[in-house]
Protein backbone atom coordinates (compact mmCIF):
# COMPACT_ATOMS: atom_id res chain seq x y z
CA UNK A 1 0.00 0.00 0.00
CA UNK A 2 1.19 3.29 -1.12
CA UNK A 3 2.16 5.86 1.96
CA UNK A 4 -0.66 8.31 2.90
CA UNK A 5 2.01 11.01 1.73
CA UNK A 6 2.01 9.51 -1.74
CA UNK A 7 -1.50 9.21 -1.77
CA UNK A 8 -1.86 12.78 -1.07
CA UNK A 9 0.81 13.90 -3.35
CA UNK A 10 -1.43 12.11 -6.35
CA UNK A 11 -5.10 13.61 -4.93
CA UNK A 12 -3.80 17.09 -5.03
CA UNK A 13 -1.81 17.02 -8.34
CA UNK A 14 -4.84 15.14 -9.81
CA UNK A 15 -7.62 16.97 -8.24
CA UNK A 16 -6.25 20.94 -8.00
CA UNK A 17 -4.12 21.22 -11.15
CA UNK A 18 -2.14 24.72 -10.01
CA UNK A 19 -0.47 22.37 -7.62
CA UNK A 20 1.64 21.46 -10.20
CA UNK A 21 2.17 24.93 -11.43
CA UNK A 22 2.72 25.94 -7.69
CA UNK A 23 5.64 22.88 -7.89
CA UNK A 24 4.03 21.22 -5.04
CA UNK A 25 5.25 17.97 -3.42
CA UNK A 26 4.07 16.62 -0.05
CA UNK A 27 7.63 15.78 1.64
CA UNK A 28 6.57 14.01 4.83
CA UNK A 29 3.42 13.16 7.19
CA UNK A 30 4.56 10.92 10.14
CA UNK A 31 1.34 10.80 11.94
CA UNK A 32 2.69 14.02 14.11
CA UNK A 33 2.46 17.10 11.03
CA UNK A 34 2.66 17.36 7.30
CA UNK A 35 5.15 19.10 4.88
CA UNK A 36 4.35 20.42 2.32
CA UNK A 37 7.49 21.75 -0.10
CA UNK A 38 7.27 24.53 -3.09
CA UNK A 39 10.37 25.09 -5.10
CA UNK A 40 11.22 29.22 -5.27
CA UNK A 41 11.56 29.19 -9.08
CA UNK A 42 7.85 28.55 -9.65
CA UNK A 43 6.59 31.38 -7.34
CA UNK A 44 8.80 34.31 -7.19
CA UNK A 45 8.00 37.24 -7.31
CA UNK A 46 9.50 40.51 -8.55
CA UNK A 47 12.00 41.09 -5.34
CA UNK A 48 13.24 37.16 -6.19
CA UNK A 49 11.15 36.56 -3.07
CA UNK A 50 7.87 33.82 -3.13
CA UNK A 51 4.63 35.45 -3.95
CA UNK A 52 2.68 35.96 -0.92
CA UNK A 53 -0.40 34.02 -2.73
CA UNK A 54 1.92 31.02 -3.82
CA UNK A 55 2.97 30.85 0.36
CA UNK A 56 -0.86 31.23 1.29
CA UNK A 57 -1.83 28.56 -1.05
CA UNK A 58 0.74 26.40 0.36
CA UNK A 59 0.10 26.81 3.93
CA UNK A 60 -4.13 26.10 2.89
CA UNK A 61 -3.38 22.97 1.65
CA UNK A 62 -0.95 21.91 4.55
CA UNK A 63 -3.81 22.44 6.67
CA UNK A 64 -6.23 20.89 3.93
CA UNK A 65 -4.04 17.53 3.62
CA UNK A 66 -3.94 17.02 7.36
CA UNK A 67 -7.66 16.76 7.68
CA UNK A 68 -7.24 14.43 4.53
CA UNK A 69 -4.96 12.41 6.53
CA UNK A 70 -6.87 12.11 9.51
CA UNK A 71 -10.05 11.08 7.25
CA UNK A 72 -8.24 8.62 5.78
CA UNK A 73 -6.44 6.97 8.84
CA UNK A 74 -9.93 6.65 9.95
CA UNK A 75 -11.13 5.72 6.91
CA UNK A 76 -14.05 7.73 6.79
CA UNK A 77 -15.22 9.81 3.38
CA UNK A 78 -15.89 13.39 3.87
CA UNK A 79 -15.81 16.82 1.64
CA UNK A 80 -13.02 19.03 3.18
CA UNK A 81 -13.43 22.67 2.40
CA UNK A 82 -11.65 25.87 4.18
CA UNK A 83 -13.54 28.32 5.71
CA UNK A 84 -11.89 31.10 6.63
CA UNK A 85 -7.69 31.91 7.68
CA UNK A 86 -5.52 34.30 8.35
CA UNK A 87 -2.11 34.68 7.49
CA UNK A 88 1.03 36.86 8.91
CA UNK A 89 4.07 37.14 6.43
CA UNK A 90 6.58 38.29 8.66
CA UNK A 91 9.49 37.68 6.82
CA UNK A 92 10.95 37.64 2.81
CA UNK A 93 10.92 33.74 1.88
CA UNK A 94 14.17 33.98 -0.78
CA UNK A 95 14.86 30.23 -1.22
CA UNK A 96 12.58 27.07 -1.43
CA UNK A 97 10.12 26.93 0.86
CA UNK A 98 7.83 24.07 3.43
CA UNK A 99 4.93 24.65 4.81
CA UNK A 100 4.44 22.53 8.31
CA UNK A 101 1.02 21.41 9.59
CA UNK A 102 0.47 20.03 13.06
CA UNK A 103 -2.07 17.55 13.38
CA UNK A 104 -3.56 18.46 16.59
CA UNK A 105 -3.72 16.48 19.79
CA UNK A 106 -5.10 13.53 19.84
CA UNK A 107 -8.72 14.84 22.29
CA UNK A 108 -9.09 17.29 19.64
CA UNK A 109 -8.66 14.71 16.58
CA UNK A 110 -11.77 12.59 18.38
CA UNK A 111 -13.87 15.33 18.96
CA UNK A 112 -13.84 16.27 15.38
CA UNK A 113 -14.39 12.70 14.46
CA UNK A 114 -16.79 11.97 16.47
CA UNK A 115 -18.82 14.93 15.84
CA UNK A 116 -18.55 13.87 12.11
CA UNK A 117 -20.25 10.92 11.89
CA UNK A 118 -22.43 12.15 14.98
CA UNK A 119 -23.67 15.69 13.37
CA UNK A 120 -22.50 14.89 9.20
CA UNK A 121 -20.37 18.18 9.77
CA UNK A 122 -17.46 19.19 11.72
CA UNK A 123 -14.56 22.00 12.23
CA UNK A 124 -10.99 21.70 12.58
CA UNK A 125 -8.78 24.56 13.59
CA UNK A 126 -5.37 24.33 12.21
CA UNK A 127 -2.04 26.20 12.37
CA UNK A 128 0.81 25.97 10.02
CA UNK A 129 3.99 27.76 9.77
CA UNK A 130 6.29 28.44 6.86
CA UNK A 131 10.16 29.40 8.33
CA UNK A 132 13.09 30.87 6.64
CA UNK A 133 16.91 30.52 8.32
CA UNK A 134 15.40 29.25 11.12
CA UNK A 135 13.20 31.44 12.32
CA UNK A 136 8.72 31.54 11.29
CA UNK A 137 8.28 33.52 7.85
CA UNK A 138 4.53 32.97 7.56
CA UNK A 139 2.03 31.88 10.05
CA UNK A 140 -1.19 30.82 9.03
CA UNK A 141 -4.21 29.96 10.88
CA UNK A 142 -7.20 28.32 9.08
CA UNK A 143 -10.76 26.52 9.78
CA UNK A 144 -11.91 23.74 8.05
CA UNK A 145 -15.30 22.03 7.57
CA UNK A 146 -15.53 18.26 6.65
CA UNK A 147 -18.55 16.94 5.51
CA UNK A 148 -19.82 13.63 5.95
CA UNK A 149 -19.69 11.59 2.22
CA UNK A 150 -22.80 9.64 2.58
CA UNK B 1 0.13 56.13 -23.50
CA UNK B 2 -0.85 52.69 -22.08
CA UNK B 3 -3.79 52.34 -19.67
CA UNK B 4 -2.72 51.88 -16.29
CA UNK B 5 -4.95 48.62 -16.22
CA UNK B 6 -3.09 47.15 -19.12
CA UNK B 7 0.54 48.70 -17.84
CA UNK B 8 -0.14 46.47 -14.01
CA UNK B 9 -1.32 43.34 -16.39
CA UNK B 10 2.03 43.42 -18.10
CA UNK B 11 3.94 44.41 -14.77
CA UNK B 12 1.73 40.66 -12.72
CA UNK B 13 2.94 38.54 -15.68
CA UNK B 14 6.34 39.90 -15.95
CA UNK B 15 6.84 40.03 -12.35
CA UNK B 16 4.97 37.21 -10.99
CA UNK B 17 5.28 33.93 -13.07
CA UNK B 18 2.33 32.52 -11.38
CA UNK B 19 -0.03 34.74 -12.34
CA UNK B 20 -0.15 33.55 -15.71
CA UNK B 21 -0.64 29.97 -14.83
CA UNK B 22 -3.21 31.68 -12.70
CA UNK B 23 -5.21 33.10 -15.96
CA UNK B 24 -5.16 36.46 -14.06
CA UNK B 25 -6.20 39.63 -16.07
CA UNK B 26 -6.97 42.87 -15.27
CA UNK B 27 -10.22 43.88 -16.13
CA UNK B 28 -10.66 47.27 -15.28
CA UNK B 29 -9.42 50.20 -12.95
CA UNK B 30 -11.43 53.24 -13.07
CA UNK B 31 -9.70 55.71 -10.69
CA UNK B 32 -12.31 53.86 -7.66
CA UNK B 33 -11.63 50.65 -8.41
CA UNK B 34 -9.69 47.66 -9.31
CA UNK B 35 -10.98 44.33 -11.36
CA UNK B 36 -8.94 41.34 -11.53
CA UNK B 37 -10.54 38.28 -13.38
CA UNK B 38 -9.37 34.50 -13.78
CA UNK B 39 -11.00 31.86 -15.45
CA UNK B 40 -12.06 28.71 -13.47
CA UNK B 41 -10.51 25.95 -15.50
CA UNK B 42 -7.10 27.34 -14.60
CA UNK B 43 -8.08 27.07 -10.76
CA UNK B 44 -9.86 24.51 -10.67
CA UNK B 45 -11.06 21.97 -7.63
CA UNK B 46 -11.85 18.40 -7.07
CA UNK B 47 -15.32 19.87 -6.41
CA UNK B 48 -15.65 21.58 -9.63
CA UNK B 49 -15.51 24.83 -7.96
CA UNK B 50 -12.16 27.61 -7.67
CA UNK B 51 -9.72 26.40 -5.58
CA UNK B 52 -9.24 28.59 -2.00
CA UNK B 53 -5.59 29.06 -2.64
CA UNK B 54 -6.54 30.75 -6.47
CA UNK B 55 -9.66 33.14 -4.70
CA UNK B 56 -6.98 33.99 -2.26
CA UNK B 57 -3.92 34.76 -4.46
CA UNK B 58 -6.40 37.24 -7.15
CA UNK B 59 -7.94 39.04 -3.89
CA UNK B 60 -4.30 39.51 -2.69
CA UNK B 61 -3.29 40.88 -5.60
CA UNK B 62 -6.46 43.30 -6.45
CA UNK B 63 -5.09 44.88 -2.95
CA UNK B 64 -1.48 45.08 -4.12
CA UNK B 65 -2.60 46.32 -7.66
CA UNK B 66 -4.83 49.22 -5.76
CA UNK B 67 -1.52 49.96 -4.15
CA UNK B 68 0.56 49.71 -7.71
CA UNK B 69 -2.06 52.76 -9.21
CA UNK B 70 -2.35 54.83 -6.50
CA UNK B 71 1.74 54.78 -6.67
CA UNK B 72 1.75 55.08 -10.30
CA UNK B 73 -0.53 57.95 -10.39
CA UNK B 74 1.57 59.78 -7.79
CA UNK B 75 4.64 59.16 -9.94
CA UNK B 76 6.04 57.92 -6.60
CA UNK B 77 8.33 54.61 -6.20
CA UNK B 78 7.87 52.06 -3.63
CA UNK B 79 8.18 48.53 -2.98
CA UNK B 80 4.79 47.19 -1.76
CA UNK B 81 4.33 43.84 -0.05
CA UNK B 82 1.51 42.65 2.17
CA UNK B 83 1.84 42.09 6.00
CA UNK B 84 -0.96 40.25 6.70
CA UNK B 85 -4.24 39.02 5.39
CA UNK B 86 -7.52 37.81 6.36
CA UNK B 87 -10.37 35.84 4.25
CA UNK B 88 -13.75 34.27 4.50
CA UNK B 89 -14.77 31.95 1.74
CA UNK B 90 -18.60 32.12 1.73
CA UNK B 91 -19.99 29.98 -1.00
CA UNK B 92 -18.36 27.91 -3.33
CA UNK B 93 -17.37 29.87 -6.50
CA UNK B 94 -18.63 27.73 -9.38
CA UNK B 95 -17.64 30.01 -12.63
CA UNK B 96 -15.10 32.41 -14.10
CA UNK B 97 -14.62 35.09 -11.31
CA UNK B 98 -13.73 38.54 -10.59
CA UNK B 99 -12.12 40.06 -7.56
CA UNK B 100 -12.94 43.77 -7.19
CA UNK B 101 -10.77 45.61 -4.35
CA UNK B 102 -12.24 49.19 -3.77
CA UNK B 103 -9.56 52.18 -4.02
CA UNK B 104 -9.65 53.84 -0.27
CA UNK B 105 -11.43 57.17 0.12
CA UNK B 106 -9.46 59.89 -0.46
CA UNK B 107 -8.27 61.49 2.90
CA UNK B 108 -7.12 57.81 3.72
CA UNK B 109 -5.05 57.82 0.74
CA UNK B 110 -3.77 61.36 1.12
CA UNK B 111 -2.45 60.09 4.34
CA UNK B 112 -0.68 57.13 3.49
CA UNK B 113 0.85 59.04 0.28
CA UNK B 114 1.97 61.60 2.84
CA UNK B 115 3.17 59.33 5.42
CA UNK B 116 4.92 57.16 2.43
CA UNK B 117 6.90 61.00 1.57
CA UNK B 118 7.83 61.28 4.56
CA UNK B 119 8.72 58.17 6.64
CA UNK B 120 9.83 56.49 3.75
CA UNK B 121 6.95 53.58 4.80
CA UNK B 122 3.27 53.44 5.41
CA UNK B 123 0.71 51.14 5.68
CA UNK B 124 -2.93 50.83 3.90
CA UNK B 125 -5.60 48.42 4.68
CA UNK B 126 -7.74 47.46 2.04
CA UNK B 127 -10.76 45.43 1.43
CA UNK B 128 -11.50 43.14 -1.72
CA UNK B 129 -14.39 41.11 -2.93
CA UNK B 130 -15.10 37.62 -5.03
CA UNK B 131 -18.96 38.09 -5.38
CA UNK B 132 -20.95 34.60 -7.18
CA UNK B 133 -24.59 34.95 -8.31
CA UNK B 134 -25.16 38.24 -6.96
CA UNK B 135 -24.08 37.24 -3.59
CA UNK B 136 -19.99 37.87 -1.65
CA UNK B 137 -18.59 34.63 -2.00
CA UNK B 138 -15.13 35.70 -0.57
CA UNK B 139 -14.59 38.39 1.66
CA UNK B 140 -10.49 39.41 1.87
CA UNK B 141 -9.15 42.70 4.24
CA UNK B 142 -5.04 42.94 3.36
CA UNK B 143 -2.73 45.20 5.28
CA UNK B 144 -0.06 46.25 2.64
CA UNK B 145 3.03 48.22 3.30
CA UNK B 146 4.69 50.86 1.02
CA UNK B 147 8.45 51.57 0.89
CA UNK B 148 10.14 54.07 -0.90
CA UNK B 149 12.68 53.61 -3.18
CA UNK B 150 15.17 55.97 -3.26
Amino acid sequence: MKELSEQLQETLHHEIPLTVALGLTVASYDGLALELHAPLTSNINHKATAFAGSLNAVATLSGWGIVWCILKEAGIAAKIVIQDSQINYLLPVAADFAAVCARPESAQVSRFKKMLLKRGLARLELRAEIREGGQPAVTFRGRYVAQLVK
